[in-house]
C-alpha cells in the first residue's frame, strides 16, 4: 500500500487519488481505509451547514484562514449538490480555491452526488477519515443544510455550526427548525443586513424553548448565537473561539468519546447492511429477484410476503 | 382488517389513522399495506419539487383545484422538513388546508421527519400507496427539492414537476442542476416578477444541453418550460395539460410500466435489507455488536474486518 503511506505523510497527489477512488467506489479502497483506520481519531471534525444564500462558503473560507493563523492544518470537504448534468463545482468553491490555493496546510475537496444519496454520505465520511489520517488537525465539512441528507452528513461532525442569514424567505425560515436541533453553534451571517437583530432574537427564542431548565441544571452545552459578516471577517474570531470551547466541552464531558462511538456504530451497521445484501443477492440470484419484482408489479404478491419468501430461501440453512 | 376495508372506501378517519400508524412505524401496518397492495397502481403520482421560496405550495394548491374541476380526486402528501423541535406544519400547509378544506375529493397530509431520512422516504412511499389504494386518482407529492433526499422522494413519482422562480440567489441557482435531471415539467412560478424571462431562457439552455439530438430522434419526452403566477392561477391550466400529456407519453411509450417496475424493485430491495439486518442483529446479539463497536473505537479493528467477522459468524451455517 504505497498509496496509504504517502497519504499518511500528507502527500497531496496521493490524497487526491485516494479520494477519487473513494468517489468512484473502487473496491481497492476498502483495504486502504482499513490501513488508515489506526491513524484516525485525532482531527476535530466541524460541520458547517446552512440554507442556500446564507454565505456559508465564505464563512468556511474565513474559518479556514483563522485556523491556519492558529497553526492548525485544515481539510475542507464541500458536499456539493451539483450533478453530472452540469458537472461543475459551485462558484463559491472556485472563489475559495483562489483564496487558499498554494497553502500546503489546507486541502480542499468538493464531493458531488454521483449516484445515490447513501453513496454520497458514505463517501463523505470516508474522505473525512482520510483527511483525519493524513494529519489535518481540523476537518471542515460544508453542506447545504436544507435536506435531511445534508443534515445527516453534518451530524457526523464533532461540532456543528449552523449558518443563518437575515431576510431569507418564510420557506427557508421553516427549514431552520430541523437545523436548530443539530446546532452546537449558531451563526447569523450577513449581520450587517437589515433584520439581523430579529433573526438573532428568533434564534434565541427557539433555543430557549428547546433548552429547558433541566438541560441547564445538567450543565449541557448552550449553543451560542453569534453574528458575522464573513466577507470582511467580522465576528469570525468569536466563531473560532466557540468551536474551541465546544471541543473542550465535548472532551471534558465525555461526549467526544460518545460521539466517536455513535459514529463507529453507524458505520458498522451500514457496512454490515451492505455486506448482507451483497451476500443475499448472490445467493438468491438476480433472476429470482426479478421474478419477485414482476409478481409485485402484477399484484400477485406484495413486498412484505416477497421478503418473507426471500429470507426463508436464503437463511433457511442459517 | 376493518381498517383496510374502511380505507378502501375512502373513509377519511380510517385513512388518517392508518397514516399515523405508518408514521409511528407500528408493526401492524405491514399487514394493512399487504392487504392494500392489490388495490394500488391506478393513481397518477405527481411529484412537485422546488427550492425554498419558489411558491410551490401555492402551485400545488392550484393544481389540486384544477384536477378537482376535471373530476379527479386528489391526495396531497407534503413532505415537511420541520421537526419535533417546532412540531408544526408549514404555514403554507395551513393556508392550503383552509382553501381546500371540506372538499371530500381532496385529502391532505403533511409528513414530518420523525427519525431517519430513510424512515421519512419509506413512510412517504407507504402513504402514497395508501392514497392510491383508497381511490384517489391523482396523488401530489410536494417536497422541498434542495436536498438529495427530497429529490429521491420526488423520483418515486410518475411525473415530476420542478418549480423555479426568478431572482433567487446564486446558491439556489446552483442547486437547480440536480433538479433539472429529474424534471419532466419545468415551471417558472412568480413569472410576473422581474427576471422571469431570463430564468426561462437559462432553463431552456440547460435543457438543450442535456437533451441532445440522439434523444430527439428517439422521440424522448422534452420537458416543457412553463410560466405561472400561482397566486392568481395564471398558467396553471397549461401545467395541468402538460401533466396529462406526460401521463399519455408514459403510457404509450411503456415507461409507465417501467417506472412501476423500478419502484417495485427499490421497495423490495429496501425491505429485504431491513429484514436481513433484523435477522443478523438478533442472531449476533447486541452485546457482540457493541464489542465490535468498542474495538473500532479503540482502533483494534476497522469496520471492514469487523463486518467480515460478523458475516462469517452469522452466515457460517447458511
Amino acid at each position: 500500500m504505497e498509496l496509504v503511506s504517502r497519504v499518511l505523510t500528507g502527500d497531496r497527489r496521493a490524497l487526491a487519488r485516494l479520494i477519487s477512488q473513494i468517489e468512484d467506489e473502487e473496491p481497492s479502497v476498502q483495504e486502504a481505509l482499513s490501513a488508515l483506520h489506526p491513524h484516525t481519531g485525532r482531527a476535530h471534525i466541524v460541520g458547517i451547514t446552512g440554507a442556500p444564500g446564507t454565505g456559508k462558503s465564505t464563512l468556511v473560507n474565513e474559518l479556514a484562514k483563522g485556523f491556519r493563523r492558529q497553526g492548525e492544518t485544515v481539510g475542507i470537504v464541500a458536499v456539493d449538490p451539483t450533478s453530472p448534468f452540469t458537472g461543475g463545482a459551485l462558484l463559491g468553491d472556485r472563489v475559495r480555491m483562489r483564496d487558499l490555493a498554494g497553502d500546503p496546510g489546507v486541502f480542499i475537496r468538493s464531493m458531488a452526488t454521483r449516484g445515490s444519496l447513501g453513496g454520497l454520505a458514505r463517501a463523505t465520511g470516508d474522505v473525512v477519515r482520510v483527511l483525519d489520517a493524513a494529519g489535518f488537525s481540523v476537518v471542515l465539512v460544508e453542506t447545504v443544510g436544507v435536506g435531511q441528507a445534508e443534515v445527516d452528513i453534518a451530524r457526523t461532525a464533532h461540532t456543528t455550526v449552523v449558518v443563518e442569514a437575515p431576510g431569507l424567505g418564510d420557506d427557508v425560515q421553516a427549514l431552520k427548525a430541523g437545523l436548530m436541533e443539530i446546532a452546537d453553534i449558531l451563526v447569523v451571517n450577513k449581520a450587517d443586513r437589515p433584520g439581523a437583530a430579529q433573526t438573532v432574537r428568533a434564534l434565541e427564542v427557539a433555543l430557549e424553548l428547546g433548552w429547558n431548565s433541566a438541560a441547564k441544571s445538567q450543565g449541557r452545552w448552550r449553543p451560542p448565537v453569534l453574528q458575522t459578516v464573513a466577507v470582511d471577517g467580522t465576528g469570525v474570531g468569536a466563531v473560532l473561539e466557540a468551536i474551541a470551547a465546544h471541543r473542550a466541552y465535548l472532551q471534558s464531558s465525555g461526549l467526544w468519546d460518545h460521539r466517536e462511538r455513535e459514529r463507529a456504530r453507524a458505520d458498522l451497521m451500514e457496512a454490515l447492511e451492505r455486506g448482507l445484501m451483497a451476500w443475499a443477492r448472490s445467493r438468491v440470484g438476480e433472476e429470482e429477484l426479478e421474478r419477485w419484482v414482476e409478481r409485485i408489479v402484477r399484484r400477485e404478491a406484495d413486498v412484505y410476503s416477497a421478503v418473507q419468501a426471500l429470507l426463508g430461501r436464503c437463511l433457511g440453512a442459517a
